[in-house]
């Protein structure tokens, strides 16, 4: 994993934090299948994602409509199901418009 | 760290994606520095951050003047020139407007 190769802004970035369980059951199968189906989603532009004592994951999309779309997914309903009952102590989901970027 | 405590949005959030070198030459005393300096700035709203393969650091704001202010720190234009130097080997900043949050 690298930094995503977005496009020009504006495009929006879905911010998930969160804490872990101690329970694996799953979890690292279930994060990668997750991540090759997000990346297969219409208006998928990228992702990042790091963890230490909090896990930080953001998605990067197209358009409003691209991340209803992905959070309806029926797979990925089952897996924040999952996520909500046994992975995730907290957590927190925050969608926001980038507006504009620079780097190297 | 845990997950930021963040208001109702909308706010402001600056995700700072990087890849590091190999130096370390004064990294960690400078992020520690600067996690405090920041969070002593006006309109700052919380921060989150986890390193793997790439680090994120996200930092939450009440406003894009607060950010901009940020940017312009003195103490901070100098670790961003060190940054920019000798700790990344690649990097990028998104400044994104946080339009809806949920969780547990």
């Amino acid at each position: 994993m690298s930094i995503a190769n977005t496009p020009s802004p504006p495009y929006y970035a879905v911010i998930f934090s969160s804490v872990r369980t101690e329970q694996d059951n799953g979890y690292g199968a279930m994060a990668d299948r997750m991540l090759a189906l997000a990346s297969q989603q219409k208006g998928f532009l990228g992702i990042e994602s790091a963890r230490e004592a909090v896990g930080i994951t953001v998605s990067y999309w197209a358009s409003e409509e691209a991340i209803k779309r992905w959070k309806q997914n029926a797979e990925h309903l089952e897996a924040q199901r999952l996520g909500h009952k046994a992975w995730y102590s907290t957590f927190k989901v925050r969608v926001a418009k980038v507006e504009r970027d620079y780097g190297i």
